[in-house]
């Protein structure tokens, strides 16, 4: 069983602690390659038992291990560990309204985004590298399994998304980008907003740069003075909050 | 010079890096006792210089000291601490509203929700303690200096808090608690709200206890069922959001 700390390149990912792995094995038992148990059974409570009878059903392998758990950085209160194959999701192309993050680089908000992306309705985000492993189990702790209720599609640049998702058919897709800049428009004061639209974020530190006002509405949340912005995962669930809301 | 690392009981604490000094020193340098310097002059641009002048003119102490950046653990590029006083305010005690957060737990989350709190134009946030540290450096950076715009004040119980700001005068406080409840409104449903209200939330991982229905109107932000709930600064954040947008 060769086994390591995982890893940007790796083929396979970890979802770490009951919850998740229940999560995982609800919306996609195919991609579970197999679960490793601590063999611990006076920790073992109703929920672990539940979770460990749906695996047996799908038929995914169980593997007794203590040392797996320490090898993979898990916590003590961790029991149960999926191993599981990233999956190659595609965006939905037209009709569902996407979420464009560009080089967003810390995993807490990036699954906090998700959280709120899943619970706000969306399904499809993108993301622009360099960016944050989306499939780093730091990420798919912080998402709570959100992660897989979601398309996420990885693209080098913006443009080469906006290619493949900007004007599909006869329908172009509206861009809202998040930024300060002159011609911005109130959050507060969209109104009516049809599904085939993306809102864009920046990177926490950096935003977005100048040129997305080109090819975007730019919108901004309106705030005092007194701070300098919002927590990326703030702002855009916020957004997402307020979009979803108009429909 | 006795220094050691920031420790909860401590009366002193410490903002780390350029921006959360020029921060604490423009809104509070009466709480400034000293202020490190790592004597690295070529990291020094512009920025650490019109901030060293800030401080100069206020007659703060100014110590050049590497070994203090190890002690206290500060990154490789801080270039700046200030070690302050830990402020005892005192909410205000009506005309304005109040967020109360019940036993948070984890410091980037109370942070994010500072920042939040500031930029929507709120001034006063009560703890409910067993609770993370509001003054721990780690909570200070989250707040990228949003803590020193508020009126921050513990308490070991709701009901103490109650007891002091829930009744001022003839003006009984509104409460607001966010959870699930069979009496809960839905937020996007509130509309006009009087400044003399408090937003509650419960720990991360447990929420709040059920009695907080028999004293508060229960409020929820609509969502999926594909989620198991928002992000605790993602959710008071939208609820800062809904209510300052009633005003």
């Amino acid at each position: 069983m060769k086994l390591s700390r995982y890893k940007h390149d790796s083929e396979l990912s970890y979802a770490f602690g009951a919850t998740l792995v229940y999560e995982l094995a609800k919306t996609h038992p195919e991609l579970i390659t197999r679960v490793f148990l601590r063999p611990d059974l006076s920790m073992q409570g109703k929920k672990i038992i539940e979770i460990l009878s749906m695996l047996r059903g799908l038929e995914i392998e169980i593997i007794e291990n203590n040392k797996v758990f320490n090898v993979l950085g898990a916590k003590e209160s961790c029991l149960l560990i999926a191993e599981f194959q990233k999956p190659n999701t595609t965006l939905t192309p037209i009709g569902t309204a996407h979420i464009v993050l560009v080089n967003p680089s810390d995993s807490g908000n990036l699954g906090a985004i998700m959280r709120s992306a899943v619970a706000f309705g969306y399904q499809d985000i993108a993301i622009i590298t360099p960016a944050v492993d989306a499939y780093d189990p730091k990420t798919i702790r912080a998402s709570m399994g959100a992660i897989f209720h979601l398309n996420i599609q990885q693209f080098s640049s913006f443009e080469n998304y906006s290619q493949l998702y900007g004007n599909f058919g006869t329908n172009p897709r509206k861009y809202y980008a998040f930024m300060l800049n002159k011609n911005a428009q109130k959050l507060t004061e969209l109104s009516y907003i049809s599904n085939n639209y993306a809102i864009i974020f920046g990177n926490e530190a950096t935003g977005l740069p100048e040129s997305f006002a080109n090819v975007a509405q730019p919108i901004f949340i309106p705030q005092s003075d007194n701070v300098d912005s919002l927590n990326l995962s703030v702002a855009s669930s916020i957004a997402m909050y307020h979009f979803s809301q108009q429909k």
